[in-house]
């Protein structure tokens, strides 16, 4: 099946040049480095840390005197213990940062605290910021692997035959979205997919409850990044591959192919938001669109009424071929059930939900070739489903 | 001066009926809340939990044996004990992710370390992750104060009042960009300016070698957020944060006003790009397009050469108006020489240093009023001066 698809899209990409520099990685493990610190903290001094401010008990400072401010008394311990406590802490956020592994080398695990600046209009954490959180997992997953070669997601033996690899297709389910300043913890892990290709899953919890909040799946193939074909999986990355292979789904198979996306046509679209261009931010280390970005286009051709009053609960994205910057987009949707049954409008709700077909392609030429084949299902917001 | 002027940009913003949910605050200091565990980790569980992974000795990983894949034998402890200090390492992660307070409560200090989305087609961290940045740390400086509302930024006597902040001024001084990976801190304090603004600057460090790397500087004013009218002060408010202000400046008062900020008009302006529209994506989450947005906005006017040859070594925004979605805007630049001198040419360099004002206008009336004065500096890349 892919072996006949122009595809350019790349996601994680591999970049020529580019050694990937890990903060904490140092070749010369020296016990004078200082990423390499004892991590010796007390109960105590992670109270001062985190804070117990907005607690309720103290809700005038209007004091100078700054000893009880954050409603602890921060001169408890001599400046000098406090300081090496402080630092210790640091190093050990900065240890934990880029995530690590779980499972032995199976599963790979990165926290997130959600950012003022990942939250959408409805002040929670976008589909966007959700893609963005994936990438990362995946990209560090393959950096803190051993296995990495001089690129984004590239492995040794990848680099080195010039390979890199392309996303075919991802599909996120949302549960609940978070909010700022929420903690969360995402897993993520490889396996085989058919003879050359490869799945990325990711489960996304609630840091403190555990709770799943949101499920993806990935395949990937591979391409010559010079001559823009795919490829078979070499032997030698095979090697390197395997070893990290667990047969575990974050989203059933049945699940992931059960319904096809058709190809949205100029008579089948309800909507249609045409002469969409890259600015020069959406482009990635590789000089293409960041596959990310499609996100927004594909919402540009949804009625404000959807983004308004509903929430996006599941989203899967086919990958044909690259957008750069000179090219010009049109982003097309209809109500699935538009394109199986007639006389559905877009106001059409089935138990609160609403499901939509999309398509993404070129105007470049007469042909208005392919980028994205996409679905989105939404979920009505009311105040007993508040998200 | 600020009187004068339509201000309704917010940056942060209040809202309403949105309590800042902050995973590692709680309002009963329980000693079973999981979010106050010891931090007792030793420097060898801090070592294999950051990984030695990538380190040249270790290049082929083929084998199936995970127990030495990173380098280091995770066998080395009992199966619970790692357990339990990988878990206390991840409570110590947690609690600084938000960042805490230096100098007693002078100064708020958060690590970031750069994700790999947040990095531009020159594989550098960009100015709107920069901005992201500083508006992350400022919003978790008040949150994390004692005196945070239930709003963006705004404190608990600005609640009451139904007060929020809108920036006037951000000035960003860049002397390098970092990569994917880099761990970089993050300062930021507050200062009295003038009778009735506020001074907010930051300064940005490589976390490892404290190299200063971008400096910025910033004012602001208080709107209410219903009648959108500036106003003074209110003396329970400003009770509330002069605890709180340090007279330090990461950019001297002399660097920040010594050029003002010429208004474009349609003759001055080189470069015109025009019929730009918020997306959806834009949003803030108080509806409006974020401040940061405008960076995306200002870059579509410079040259492409501008863009691929250069990068930005200082960008000063002047806000003068808000923007929503309805609104369509076009972006204007021209090289400040052009200003000043007739025939100079956008190809000029002065020492390998570019530099231009810029202006973001709506489009919705013959008007065409300012929303946004901008000037940027942009230096040479080359091999010498690589960044």
């Amino acid at each position: 099946m892919v072996a006949s698809i122009n595809l350019g899209l790349q996601f994680p990409c591999s970049l020529s040049n580019n050694v990937v520099k890990l903060g904490f990685h140092s070749s010369s493990p020296s016990p004078n480095n200082k990423r390499r610190v004892s991590l010796m903290v007390n109960a105590n001094s992670n109270r001062r840390l985190g804070g117990t401010i907005n607690n309720g008990e103290n809700n005038n400072i209007n004091n100078k005197n700054y000893d009880k401010v954050n409603g602890v008394r921060v001169a408890e311990a001599p400046l000098t213990l406090r300081k090496l406590k402080e630092d210790s802490a640091e190093e050990a956020l900065v240890t934990c940062m880029h995530g690590r592994f779980q499972e032995g080398i199976f599963v790979y695990r990165q926290i997130f605290a959600i950012r003022s600046y990942e939250i959408g209009p409805d002040q929670t954490a976008t589909m966007e910021t959700i893609l963005n959180f994936l990438q990362e997992t995946a990209l560090n997953h393959v950096a803190n692997s051993g296995i990495g070669g001089n690129g984004f997601g590239a492995t040794r033996q990848m680099s080195i035959r010039k390979l890199i690899w392309v996303v075919t297709r991802i599909q996120v389910q949302v549960q609940r979205y978070s909010s700022w300043g929420d903690i969360i913890e995402i897993d993520t892990w490889v396996d085989a997919h058919g003879k050359n290709g490869m799945r990325r899953d990711w489960v996304i919890r609630d840091h403190f409850t555990k709770e799943v909040i949101v499920k993806a799946t990935s395949t990937w193939v591979m391409m010559n990044r010079e001559t823009r074909k795919l490829c078979k999986i070499p032997e030698e990355v095979r090697e390197e591959l395997t070893p990290f292979y667990i047969n575990r789904f974050a989203i059933s198979n049945e699940d992931t192919y059960s319904e096809k996306i058709h190809k949205l046509t100029d008579q089948d679209a309800e909507n249609i938001q045409t002469g969409l261009a890259p600015r020069w931010n959406d482009m990635d280390a590789n000089q293409h669109v960041n596959n990310v970005k499609y996100i927004g286009w594909i919402l540009e051709s949804l009625p404000m009424k959807v983004l308004e009053d509903y929430y996006m609960t599941s989203m899967t994205l086919e990958f044909r071929r690259e957008c750069t910057q000179s090219n010009m987009l049109e982003s097309m949707a209809t109500p699935t059930s538009k394109l199986i049954h007639a006389n559905n409008s877009i106001n059409r709700k089935v138990n609160n939900n609403l499901q939509f077909t999309h398509l993404l392609r070129l105007l470049d030429d007469d042909q208005r070739p392919e980028v994205v084949r996409a679905r989105t299902e939404w979920h009505f917001k009311n105040y007993a489903d508040s998200i």
